[in-house]
């Protein structure tokens, strides 16, 4: 993983991507992935992502005031469905995680040191901006970009680089109920006169 | 195209692509390209997107209180791009506007009447929600579906069909620049015991 510099993070969502989410706070942490997520600016990168309030990673990023997103490729499709279908509150009541009991194989963020799933194609560490009507109205979180990471097999320069030999990384984006199109063909375009 | 139930609108843009926003109020109106907008909730339909507050778009729906998404496909990636790089303001004090500079066919749509793309995936018209904070803050607003069509050769049964045959609407996913990934390559998941 290289670093990305902060103008071209909203980049790594710019394509719609489902993106993972990663909290932690005092010991205790989760991952889940969300659908529903955009870059609302490219400087500060700022996103928007929709957690529903009632989950176990609003509670925890509503403790810390950060989140991580991850951008997972397709070799893992099918962790992004088990931690989009699974429960982190269950689990911590029966004194594990998802990172545990699916063993998810994980590194510290270097800025906030929150857990980031290895194998994905980027990360982002994000500092969660007090919007508590936007939070309850509509389960929109605003966040800024503080840290970003790219795998530099798919991501160079400031932008996704899609080929045939980097085809595990490719975005995943959800159709619904489990179901992925994968982001891989590419199609440049012209300005009409 | 059909009418698709309001409860499966959200699925339009569930995976992240790029949308057309059509605005019209008192005889002028407008067409730009969006990359950034993502489902909030699933009922009722409410989407968020990012307009920039300065744009003739962002004037017309102040003053109309209703905007037109339009899921476009690949086989109008050209006109995407184009409607995304040029200005309608401009073209207004020209006396003209994108439709007509650029030759694009378009209909009325079914409950407000809105312009819709002709040859898009799918059309949604919405009303704008006033949430005068997050527009002024993060360019981002919240709107509600209330009429939403799609092409039953794509979209059938609540869910985006990808396959060979209908290759030209399929979904784009802007990369930056006027490139984009084209939604097609479709992968299940499994949930991991």
């Amino acid at each position: 993983m290289k670093p990305v510099a902060l103008e071209h993070a909203s980049r790594l969502v710019n394509h719609g991507p489902t993106v993972l989410v990663c909290t932690a706070h005092e010991g205790r942490r989760n991952v889940m992935a969300a659908a529903w997520s955009m870059p609302v600016e490219f400087t500060p990168p700022r996103i928007a992502v929709v957690i529903d309030k009632s989950t176990w990673t609003a509670e925890l990023a509503r403790a810390s005031g950060v989140l991580a997103l991850c951008v997972p490729g397709a070799a893992i499709s099918d962790l992004v469905t088990t931690v989009g279908q699974t429960s982190g509150a269950s689990l911590q009541e029966a004194g594990s995680d998802k990172f545990t009991r699916y063993g998810i194989a994980h590194l510290a963020g270097p800025m906030l040191g929150l857990p980031l799933v290895a194998g994905c194609s980027a990360w982002m560490e994000c500092r969660v901006i007090p919007e508590p009507h936007t939070q309850q109205a509509y389960d929109t979180w605003f966040v800024e970009v503080v840290s970003a990471q790219a795998d530099e097999r798919i991501f160079r320069e400031g932008r996704w680089q899609l080929d045939d030999l980097n085809a595990d990384l490719h975005t995943l984006h959800h159709l619904g109920a489990g179901t992925y199109a994968v982001a891989g063909q590419v199609k440049g375009s012209r300005r009409l006169d």
